[in-house]
């Protein structure tokens, strides 16, 4: 059993109407219009780069779960990676089973896309914020 | 003009092998063995998933490029987004054009992979390092 293609790499911004702007005029690739979900405490952008998307990620509202990471990085920066996995639950078994730990109860929550994710603590992956996304 | 696919998400990790191991046990990716390069001062592993490659870099020997990354996260972290281009002079040319910094003297050096790269700098990119990589 293993992971599936990158979903995305999510990548925390300050502004996101100017973030957009600059991924786009400087990568050259298509940007979304911003949607925002308040749900999430998020605003997104993703920019289409060819074969993935990077997310643009704003904080909304109060409490927002990217908060904190912006107060220690305020100019932005890579937040975490997420997969697509076929079968979410046998995947993060596998994972608890060989050591990761996951974030929560480890019950699947519906994500930012509508899907059933989870998060694995990024001490279990090198300082790297792990996604699973159901598909 | 726009950027190519991704090439390689790096990150930078404490201890190669131990990451190579979890990395492999917890995503089930093919995990390559560990190639040191000396004049790049990065011990590197690939992990395949599927579509992209992850590079995970541990510093190597005296003044490593990624030293002073890691004291600053001693568990390891993202560390940069390297992408293919057709034409790495053309694109350095638009994102400058655009506002984005590129680092050094902006002539592309040889990179670890053996071919042409340059480095923009992490501000002008909502704080993201972005290597680009002459195909």
């Amino acid at each position: 059993m293993m992971l599936g293609t990158i979903n995305h790499i999510a990548i925390v911004v300050p502004d996101i109407a100017l973030a957009a702007q600059e991924w786009g005029a400087r990568t050259g690739a298509p940007v979304s219009e911003p949607q925002t979900l308040p749900e999430h405490g998020v605003t997104v952008v993703f920019v289409d780069v060819p074969g993935n998307r990077i997310e643009l990620l704003e904080a909304y509202g109060e409490g927002s779960p990217i908060a904190k990471f912006l107060e220690r990085n305020p100019d932005g920066g890579m937040h975490h990676i997420c997969f697509d996995v076929e079968d979410l639950e046998a995947m993060r078994d596998k994972m608890i089973a060989e050591g990761a730990r996951v974030l929560g109860d480890g019950t699947p929550k519906i994500g930012a896309h509508g899907k059933p994710v989870l998060f694995f603590h990024p001490k279990d992956f090198s300082g790297t914020l792990i996604e699973l996304e159901q598909i």
